[in-house]
Formats: structure tokens, C-alpha cells, sequence
């Protein structure tokens, strides 16, 4: 078998077999197949696309690249969620909590942010002294003593996916369905999960922006996920304005530890709820969805989900006193009001330009390399069909260094958008539930 | 500017300025530009396509990588041919003589073989000395003096179309009608020459199966030329069944002599004096193709095109006593014939195989590196629409080592398609001129 004749097959639009997907990824992770050839490959897939076949085949041969993470030993079924990202989205650290505490075991591997997307793993490090790079033998430790752990990639899980994943980002091969899919099924099946909610996110702040390109990804990972034999449930949701008010890293913290004290706003919630209700559901802990919030609820008004965050940071080396004074998570020195030029009801945002916004100001990464100031952070004042009056604040921006206010605040006045009618349209936060 | 933002571009079906295109190449070149990127944005020309100008434009930057011969100090028009390929295809050897007898100058750089094609720098090695490696001072030299020169690509001509070329060939982007022009024209352009006249095959044995791809390369070159100001035509002839009766190397040559000494087989002979005629014709030498082809016979009548061939080979170090006695020429120790299975008339053959043939004897390159026996050859007894008796030869193999025999012998049977009825259709070997 040689590379240059399955590019010359995927260029012709034919189907790869399983033996040709494999070669294809162990002989570019062993690097017996040169990034050129991977590149021209990369882009007949973009432009060719996958059979749900090839895409199957990808996926494992991916994923068994590395190392499968086998957690059998632990008395319980292991569960996660994750999400394809969006502006203020904060569910896991909430989550987690949550679905630990309830007597699952969630064993969590993120990503950091690029571009106008944050990071778990970002967010994670607002806390002092959280650490994110754990061994595996220390994953498992933390996890086997609390329920959860949250961790970055290792070099062990899914190599082939790291590997493939820059090269993509160098060759303008990223926005595909089926290479998206092969990432994110890879890596989240090396965890060794018996069961996975996907938040797909749609709108103007997601990868997705129409409702029909969500349901599309989020059907392929399910077919995916449970070809391998695992339960899979995707939750198309809402991005066309920010979930919750806070976007940055530390305020974002605070946020998930407001909901986990049972306040904070109320679309974090509840989203946060019908995900804990469906890993609930899907890792056998409840009869139904709706045991499973009912035991989601309970588990924050008991203080158990919080004192199961608090067990967590402390597991991972942070300060868990953040937990009852988020004043100890890193405060920006300077606050200031964007506020509205004109009167009459929110009718939309473009809130992927609030993300861009918190970036310029040092709240995110432009190049991988950028380090992140943990204490930028935006908070929004306004929803979608809310009223607002001239000069009424639409959000507050927490910065450190003023170079580029000018600019940030200009993004976020702009992506704004005011009607002097009220929105018509009512767009639910869940819009859809697949693979039920 | 930035690479990545180009592939995504191209990749989204986008029309590139001449300035993304010279960006790209340049840096491409240099080697600012990895060969992961190039390769992904030349899978995506390949997929979505080039429109006129942006061809124009990557033609010109892959000429002006490099140098740009400039042979104005040589008293008259300077013309090339150039042939896509195919089996038995010797021309160059033939009308590079007679139209530098005829007074104009002829800067050919050429290629050597590889797979099923043969190469006219391999060719011209079976000539015992000659060097088809001249540094351009000396290729000017030999140039000036004879009116013809015979070289390889040198680093310095299109350096852009070298690197290119290589990478195309390992991910499978060769067969695309915009890149082969490109690599084509910038290289003769390059040669600083005022028309060109190109033999595009079409058939079994050419890399373009059918006659409308052949006349869309054609078209595409002629404007590509015509746009930077060169005369230039476009024969399409016949590649289904080989040109004269001779493949190989030293065989070749011999039937080139033959040639040149007003004999050898018709349709070589006829091909030649075409090419030769029109290159007379663009180059201003005659007022009339039908004068120029005249003045191409009285060329071999005369005697003065055969001793031009003598000529350039002294010049270039070779033994030029082969052209009065080609069995100076290598010679194959060992011959044997293939013959008919069956009585009946030659249909058609499948030229590529016999191709194949040649070089599984050690008469062509499998692989880039792989070396050449010039005395292996095959020589063709048949031409389609002849009548065949069973037992009578097809062709006769010429051969030095006999592990591979017996392939390369069902290769021949095989294609070398026999019928009972005589074939109705008859195809003439120059199908179409464009271009004049």
C-alpha cells in the first residue's frame, strides 16, 4: 500500500477500506508518511468527503493510535460531556460536579482556547494552583478518590489526533464534519466512557451557525459513538447570545460556583441541568431524563455538588477556598460600561465578535503561543428581547491594560444589535435532542 | 498575506490575484512555504480548478522563479516543439536537426522517461559521450554554433516547477490540466524562444485518452503562450499505437538516422516533416507551412539536416560516427519475437502496456532512481488495420536479461488487439492543428 495512491483514491471520490485508513494514520503517526502527503489527503476529505464507514474507521484508527484509558476497576459508570464550544460556555465545570456527586464518575479531558473560544483548561487554571496536567496514573487517582478529574490532553491519548489536528490548522482542512468528528469521538472514546452527552452548539457565537450543519455534526458523532458501544445523546443548543453573563476565566469560575450555590443566571442553569439530567439518564444512575435533573437539583441544594468542586480542586492542587470567596480568583484592576447608543429590545448579538473582543484584551489566545490574563473578562447585561435604553449598559468589561479598549468595545457595541421592536422569534435555549 | 488564508481560498472555489499567486510561488521557492501547505493548496487547484488568468499568473511566476535565457544575440527566430508523450515518440531528435539546417535556432530542454513514457535526454545518452548536462554558457555555446542544443532541466530554469513537480508526482495532483501547463509553458518559455509548436498525443499510449482533453490542454497552452506573446500551435496526434516502429533507447536513435537519411517508417517521417514545417512557418523562415514543409524535405534530400545531427552531437562530447554507422550504437545481446495467438487484423493496441513492457526489461524507469540499459527496444511489426496470420510476429523484443521475459511478452500479446474484420474507422495521425 502507498500514500500517494489512496490520496489519488480519495481525490477520485472512491471509498477507503478500514485497512487503508489505518495504514494512512499509523504510518503519518509514526511519521512513515510525511505531513505533505497527509495535507493533500486532509484536503481530498475536505473537498471529497466520508462515508459513515470511512469515518468509523477514522475515528478508531485514531483513537487507537494511543493509549484507551480502562477505568473498570472504579465502581461505577463513567460519563462525560462535551461541548463544540461558544461564548461563556461553562457547563462542565458545573456539571462535573454535579454528576460526580450523584455517584457517576466523569472523567474529563479538555482543550485550551483559540481565537474567539475559550478553554476548560483556561478556565481551570483562574484557580491558584489548579493543575490540569496530571499523569494518568494521577487522572486516575483523582477520579477513583472524587468521582472526577479534569485533565488536558496527554501525549499518550489519541497522538494521531494532535498530530492531524495542527496540520489541519495550517492547511485550511478544519470546518469538515467527518474530521471534526474523527477529533473530538477520538479523543472523548480514549477515556474509556461508557456514555457521552454532546452540547452541539448552533448560532452566531458556535462553528455551527445554522440549526441544520448542528444536527448534521451531531447525528454523525452519535452514528459514531455508538457504532463503538457507547450511548451517545446530542443537545442542540443555543449560541446565538452569550450562556450566562460572564465570558473570560475567572469570572466564569464565579459563575459556575453561583449555579453550584443554586443562584446564577438562569439559562446556565438550566442548560446545566438537562446535561447533568441526561448523563444521569444515559451513565444508568436514574429511570429517566427526568430523575436525573430531579437528582441534578438536588444535588445543588444539598451543597453536595459544591463540596464535590471544592474535594476536586483540592485533589488537583488548587485553592479550594475560591469556592466560598470567588474574591480570591484573580480580580482585573479597571471596569468599564459599553453602553447602548440607542433605545428598543435586543434582537440579536453576532457574539462570536464578544469573544474576538475578550481576546484583543488579553482574555484569549490569538496565537497558541499567547499566555492568557486569567482576570479579563466581559459580563453582559442583556439578553436577546430585552428593552434597553440609550445609554443603558450593555455589558462591562474587567481589563488590565488599555491598548485595545477602544477596539474591544467598538466589537461589542457593533455585535449588539437593537430593534425598535421586540423580536418576534422565540428561539428555546435546547433547540433539539438526537439519539434519544 | 498569509498561506493558510490562500488554501482556504482556493479550497472555497475563490479566483486568486496575481498577487496571492506570486506569493505562493515565491515562497514556495524559497522554501518560506512548507511543502504541507503547497501540497494541500495544489490538491485543492486540482479539486476546485483554475480560471484563465490565475493560470497565466502561476505560469508566470514558476518562469520568472528562475531564469529567463535570452538568446538575442543570435542571429534569427529561436522555436521549440514540445510533445506530451507517448510510445515511440522520437521526434525532437528528427526535427531539431532540420530546422536548424534550415537556419533557425533550436533551444529544446528536456526531460527524461519515466513509468511507461520514454525521454528525450535518456535518448540522446545512448549516443556513446553525449552530454546533456551544459551549464547555460555552455548550451549558448553549442547553440550559436550548430543552431540546436539538447539539455536537461538545469536548477536555474524554474526552480518553482522543479519543486513543484516533485511534490505533485508524491500526492497525487499531476493529472490536471491547468498544473501540466503550467510546468510545461514555464519551462519552454523559459527557454527564451519565440514560438513553439506542441504535439499533443491523444490515445492508448498518451496521457490524454480522449481526443476533447487533448484539444483542452492544446487550447489551454496556445492561450497561456499567446497571452505572453509567443507564436504558438498545437498538433493533436495519434497515440494509439506507437510512433514508428522503434521503442527503446539506442533503437530510437537508429530510426531517427534512418529518418534523416530520407528513409525509416511513414508515419514518423510524416509527423517529423509537420512539427518541422510548422516550426519553419512560425519561426518566419517560410511564408506558408506547405513551403516550410518543403523546405523540411530538401533539409533531408540535401543531406544537411543529417550533418547538423552530427554536428550538435560533436559539440555535445558525443561519437557522432553513429549516424553513419548506428550499430556503434548499444546493442541487446539476445531477440526474440512475440507472436500472433490468432489470425485476423489489427484492431487497436493498448501502447501504454507496451511501455510497461519496455521498462520491466530495463528499457525505461519504473522508479526515479532506477538506471536505463539503452540497448533494450522493441520494434513493432504491425500497425492497426493490417492483417496478421497467427504465428506471424507482432513485435520483436531486443533484451540483455531475461528475468521478466515472459511479462513483458503477455503485455505485448495482450494489447495488441486482434479482430476478424478489418477496423471500419480510420484515424489519421495529426487529428487537429489549433491554435493557427
Amino acid at each position: 500500500m502507498r500514500a500517494v495512491d489512496l490520496i489519488r483514491k480519495k481525490r477520485d471520490s472512491a471509498e477507503h477500506s478500514r485497512d487503508e485508513i489505518d495504514f494512512l494514520i499509523a504510518g503519518y503517526t509514526r511519521g512513515d508518511i510525511p505531513d505533505y502527503q497527509m495535507a493533500a489527503w486532509l484536503m481530498a476529505v475536505w473537498l471529497r468527503g466520508m462515508t459513515r464507514s470511512e469515518l468509523a474507521a477514522l475515528t478508531e484508527a485514531m483513537l487507537y493510535s494511543g493509549e484507551v484509558l480502562n477505568f473498570s476497576d472504579l465502581p461505577g459508570k463513567k460519563v462525560d460531556k462535551h461541548s463544540t464550544g461558544g461564548i461563556g460556555d461553562k457547563t462542565s465545570l458545573i456539571l462535573a460536579p454535579i454528576v460526580a456527586a450523584g455517584g457517576l464518575f466523569v472523567p474529563m479531558i479538555s482543550g485550551r482556547g483559540l481565537g474567539h473560544t475559550g478553554g476548560t483548561l483556561d478556565k481551570l487554571e483562574a484557580i491558584p494552583g489548579f493543575n490540569v496536567n496530571l499523569s494518568l496514573a494521577q487522572f486516575h487517582d483523582v477520579l477513583k478518590k472524587c468521582g472526577m478529574g479534569l485533565i488536558g490532553q496527554t501525549s499518550e491519548i489519541a497522538p494521531a489526533d494532535k498530530k492531524i489536528y495542527a496540520l489541519r490548522d495550517a492547511t485550511s482542512t478544519v470546518e469538515n464534519i467527518g474530521l471534526i468528528c474523527a477529533s473530538i469521538m477520538s479523543k472523548k472514546l480514549a477515556e474509556g466512557i461508557d456514555a457521552l452527552v454532546l452540547d452541539v452548539k448552533v448560532g452566531s457565537g458556535a462553528f455551527m451557525k445554522r440549526e441544520e450543519q448542528a444536527a448534521n455534526l451531531a447525528e454523525v458523532m452519535i452514528e459514531t459513538g455508538q457504532r463503538m458501544g457507547k450511548k451517545v445523546v446530542a443537545l442542540i443548543t443555543d449560541m446565538d447570545q452569550p450562556l450566562g453573563q460572564a465570558a473570560g476565566h475567572a469570572n466564569e469560575v464565579a459563575e459556575c460556583i453561583d449555579v453550584l450555590n443554586g443562584a446564577g443566571p438562569a439559562d446556565l442553569r438550566e442548560l446545566s441541568l438537562q446535561l447533568s439530567a441526561w448523563m444521569f439518564f444515559l451513565g444508568e444512575r436514574t429511570k429517566s431524563v427526568e430523575d436525573g435533573r430531579q437528582l441534578a437539583e438536588t444535588m445543588i441544594a444539598s451543597g453536595q455538588a459544591k463540596q464535590k468542586f471544592k474535594q476536586n480542586i483540592q485533589l488537583q492542587g488548587g485553592d479550594a477556598h475560591v469556592v466560598d470567596d470567588p474574591r480570591l480568583l484573580p480580580q482585573a484592576r479597571l471596569h468599564t460600561d459599553v453602553l447602548s447608543p440607542s433605545a428598543g429590545y435586543i434582537s440579536g448579538t453576532d457574539c462570536q465578535q464578544f469573544g474576538v473582543a475578550l481576546a484583543i484584551l488579553g482574555g484569549g489566545r490569538e496565537k497558541k503561543e499567547d499566555a492568557i490574563d486569567h482576570a479579563v473578562g466581559l459580563k453582559f447585561h442583556k439578553r436577546i428581547g430585552e428593552r434597553v435604553e440609550k445609554g443603558e449598559p450593555l455589558a462591562t468589561i474587567s481589563y488590565n491594560a488599555d491598548t485595545r479598549l477602544p477596539e474591544a468595545k467598538a466589537l461589542i457595541v457593533d455585535n449588539y444589535f437593537v430593534s425598535p421592536e421586540p423580536p418576534s422569534e422565540k428561539r428555546p435555549l435546547i433547540r433539539r435532542v438526537l439519539g434519544a
